[in-house]
């Protein structure tokens, strides 16, 4: 999606919570918010969204010399939701519904998400996301075609929601390769975040190809592409994968909370919501 | 107080929402916000938080072409704080302790800041801030120093906060020089505004001779830093004027609520506390 003024003041407190975390002193500290600042000045019209914050968190890695600045808190989050994984993975077999109740987990660990906030209450979120109605509803058409579908792909998103999405897939008893970082950008998965979530004991985990936090084809690998285009079911998790896939011809199911005010507009749903969006 | 990262986001947000007001086309509010970004690079290092502001401010007025842009909002603050005085001014003098009820009101109505966030919830707030403990409590020094004081400064913050101002004067029942904006800045209350909440039948409403979003006595008119010096005794509401006079040699008590993590580091408490801080 394109770059709008809405994304000017995440961006950089995006990048503010990255230089903070650095352990730079506090002149070093502006002077690398002055270089964010500038390269946002310098961004063409008409930039993606995603181009532009991959280029900024490319400029943070040089500045802070720090290429995995999210390392400690993605395996925190990892474990967090590991630790609660047990009990969700009962309630879902208990459930009179379990592909939603499923579902609903995976869009509720969507929660976890240093790109968009500071900290995040899972449990809570949890339990708000059981219950709330869903903004844009295409569970059913979802359901359909997991049913008719052969591989699945399954778009990650961050570190920790991993383990929540491992329940959907469980749950789904389908073929699934599940799409990971090439490598790392704020806290998305990874191919190492997702073993350490065990996504490799129920799926095939493979690369995108691509650094940008969230998927542009054009970033990707001419391998990622093809398996992209063949599949007949895309599940999409979390902003970041729909700014960048919500214009591509494909049968995608975007799963996500609505954290921005971009994506806002674009699904004309309010922040706060969740979806399960049919492209 | 210094510039500190933290005030990065903070202001380009600011920045955000007065374009998104100025009716500009999506290019234009583009290409505004990169000329705040590129005032924010240029900023010289030790710079203080209010000058950035208000040299930002300045270029956004220039952009924009309006000298107002919350001259609505500021109207409709005043006039719904106006709709709850006469509830609000009963209370007090109904209370056990009128004064700690006016100064509880007066900080209440510090929640009136389009610098800070876009919205507030009046009601709630009162309700929070005549209940919660005062994170520094210097009300009972600032009890006898009114009660020792001949003529009071006070430092106005934001326009509708003012009618919550006048409760707390009626109640000092002491002569008060209310001490206002030059020009509109965001929406700090200026003379006009002062007038419109009801200010002149209480107090001698005066200029501070600035355009700052708080006070920096070096940007003031010599007649008002004269009436400064002299006080016996100086009461600020709100972060602007504390962040421009927390280090002046002065019989200041700041009111304020805290609400950015400038201020948060400096007074040594959490966001969301409210405060009568004796400096």
């Amino acid at each position: 999606m394109k770059f709008s003024i809405d994304c000017f003041p995440c961006i950089v407190r995006q990048a503010m919570r990255v230089i903070k975390k650095s352990g730079m002193d506090e002149q070093q500290q502006i002077q690398a918010m002055q270089q964010v600042l500038r390269a946002l000045y310098d961004e063409k019209p008409g930039a993606n969204s995603l181009e532009t914050v991959a280029s900024i968190q490319a400029i943070l890695r040089r500045m802070t010399g720090t290429e995995d600045i999210y390392r400690k808190d993605k395996e925190k989050s990892t474990q967090e939701a590991l630790a609660v994984y047990p009990r969700w993975r009962e309630e879902v077999l208990l459930s009179a519904d379990p592909l939603e109740y499923a579902v609903r987990l995976s869009i509720a660990g969507n929660i976890i998400d240093f790109a968009s906030a500071d900290s995040y209450d899972l449990d809570a979120t949890i339990l708000r996301v059981l219950k709330q109605p869903f903004a844009k509803d295409d569970l059913e058409a979802l359901r359909k075609k997991i049913t008719k579908a052969g591989r699945i792909i399954f778009m990650a998103d961050n570190a920790g929601e991993t383990v929540f999405d491992r329940i959907l897939i469980e749950t789904m008893q389908k073929p699934v390769t599940y799409v990971v970082k090439d490598a790392p950008i704020l806290n998305d998965a990874t191919l190492e975040d997702a073993k350490a979530a065990g996504l490799d004991k129920v799926a095939e985990i493979i690369s995108s190809g691509s650094r940008f936090p969230g998927t542009i084809l054009a970033s990707c690998s001419p391998d990622f592409i093809e398996r992209f285009r063949q599949a007949d079911l895309i599940i999409s998790k979390g902003m970041g994968n729909y700014e960048g896939l919500s214009a591509e011809n494909a049968p995608i199911f975007f799963l996500l909370q609505v954290k921005c005010g971009l994506v806002e507009q674009d699904l004309g749903v309010p922040c706060g919501s969740i979806v399960v969006d049919e492209k």
